[in-house]
């Protein structure tokens, strides 16, 4: 079993994050930069916990200006690969730094875990050392996604590529209370993912999720279907949909940034006149870029679960990792987990008769 | 039942394509327009049938300057609503614009079926009167994708919302066909769209579907899963996928020319230098517009029945009915359908034991 080694700094009492060193795809340096510039921006509050090869940690905190940040390194003996199955890895790993985070976070001895490793790997590792919030059927990661008047909460982006009516009715009660503690909205409309408008449209899973989410309406602010044109038209505040559809579509939309940049920059190509607007436009464009960052919103959150965990990109930078860290701090803060609690629990006169009714239609 | 009432021009033989005049969301005079368009362009190898609301189509044909063209209307009582149900509206509205417009086709009146129209009364009504081509389970909607690179064939985009690993299978073999014929593609990479780059990723579908289009890897060209963020990146030419996670992605494509236009006006608002590089890269923009515009594309094909169906937007231009028509007359030529029967013949050998070991494990 690891042990905390070292703390550069014994401040206040602060959030305390157990971030993966070793779950980076460009490198371990870029996690520690990233939780340097958190530590920094966020004085006082939050302290880290970077776990992974502790030789390698440190020789990354010692080329940074890292003295005296509320900085702390745990060992970590494995490391899982990103192409590594999840329950294999589980098993097989049990001292890797995903496990080791995990169980930083199951004993208390800090409060969230943030890793841009192996999705799988961190959802599985997180969900069975931690288990779920009581009354969710199946935890949910949910991202943000920028839009024409601002933000969404997409849910779920990747869990759960096969789901049922009830799963879905729960996402939009877990994003609802995502978008209201984390993004501020006070009373998110709730949309769900459909190909039509009409209750009667879309898949078997969707036509019957319509009938759930109907019937929470009152709860829930549920505003019907919205389809593929309504994601980035901020028509909905939260939007519901299967782990396969919301993977396939997150995917997507972070490509369109490096997509757009690359289209026009073929374009003006052709022309001086153009070039020269690009120019007069950069600063512009770099706005626009900077909105459309992934980067920007700090990763993804799995919800459903005890103790709270964030899911970064590989490739995350170390503003991304930053962001992620700022995101995991800001769900300990607002008692997250025990919001969706209470919202399973109040909504169980609702719930309970649709559990009930529900019927296994999709999935295996 | 209707009969061809005048022919503007007896013209040389050409292909001859029912259009319904009254599918538009904003009105037959851009249905008429457009047809206009389409026999101008395609001078002596294109006649258009209009089919509609006799006095309507003569009342805007009467203020284009149509005469001298082969155009041809024929009159249709009844009109199928946006919000009407399929089979609803095919089996009370027997006399509407889309059952004329398939009937002339079943009769061989015409080759070919352009419509704006409801998408599900369209493909229900085509179907039930045309039927299926032999040995194809369902059809599906396929739709031009424009990519960094040039274009890719996405299917199914919505006939279908719930699919079997055999019916995506099928799709493989359509698109692959209609990438070559259309897209004039002579070995189209073929890619499963999927949550994960490994075999073993996504649905269940998702992962059965894989294992089926491994086994005609080399009838297909079969590269493997491709994920949301390879879709723009021209990663394959054909891009099978159900009609649900297809169809949301179709409209969100759809929805970026405008999203992205809109994003860029308010950042330039905020300063005079990026307003006049927005003037000097209008030109610029315009093509870039085109490019993303899916006019340009000319509507979604139906595969997979006899006969041709094209399917447009019901808010289409008249040039994207122009280019609909284009779509639909390149269609007939190539003996689209023709093809399609004899890869599934020869496909038999692999597609008949995958038919007998495939299980329903998704769909109602």
């Amino acid at each position: 079993m690891p042990v905390v080694r070292t703390s550069m700094e014994a401040g206040q009492r602060k959030v305390r994050i157990a971030v993966d060193a070793m779950g980076s795809d460009v490198g371990p340096e870029i996690v520690v930069r990233g939780s340097i510039q958190a530590v920094r921006d966020m004085a006082g509050s939050v302290e880290v916990v970077l776990v992974g090869n502790e030789p390698t940690i440190w020789a990354a905190l010692r080329s940074e200006d890292a003295e005296g940040l509320p900085l702390v390194v745990v060992h970590a003996r494995e490391r899982i690969g990103m192409s590594e199955k999840a329950r294999q890895a589980y098993r097989r790993k049990r001292d890797s730094s995903i496990a080791v985070c995990a169980s930083l976070v199951q004993t208390g001895r800090a409060e969230a875990l943030v890793s841009t490793g192996n999705t799988g790997a961190v959802v599985t590792t997180f969900l069975l050392n931690l288990g779920r919030t009581r009354g969710i059927k199946r935890p949910a990661i949910a991202s943000v996604i920028p839009t024409s008047e601002g933000q969404c909460v997409m849910l779920d982006v990747g869990a759960n590529a096969d789901c049922k009516p009830l799963h879905l009715y729960q996402f939009a009660q877990m994003g609802r209370t995502y978008a209201q503690l984390i993004l501020g909205i006070s009373n998110p409309r709730v949309g769900l993912l459909n190909i039509g408008e009409e209750p009667s449209k879309g898949s078997a899973l969707a036509q019957a999720a319509h009938q759930l989410l109907a019937q929470g309406r009152d709860q829930l602010n549920f505003i019907g279907n919205v389809e593929g044109r309504d994601i980035f038209g901020s028509k909905a505040d939260v939007v519901v949909c299967d782990g396969f559809t919301g993977n396939v579509i997150l995917k997507l939309a972070g490509s369109l940034a490096s997509f757009g940049s690359r289209a026009i920059k073929r374009e003006i190509q052709q022309s001086l006149a153009a070039r020269c607007g690009a120019l007069l436009m950069k600063p512009a464009f770099r706005s626009l870029g900077r909105r459309f960052n992934y980067e920007e919103y700090g990763g993804a959150l799995l919800l459903g679960t005890r103790g709270v965990c964030v899911i970064g990109h590989g490739r995350s930078s170390p503003r991304a990792i930053r962001n992620a860290i700022d995101v995991a701090a800001r769900s300990v803060r607002s008692s997250l987990e025990d919001s969706i609690l209470q919202i399973i629990e109040a909504d169980r006169t609702v719930a309970r008769p649709i559990e009930a009714q529900v019927t296994p239609s999709v999935g295996p």
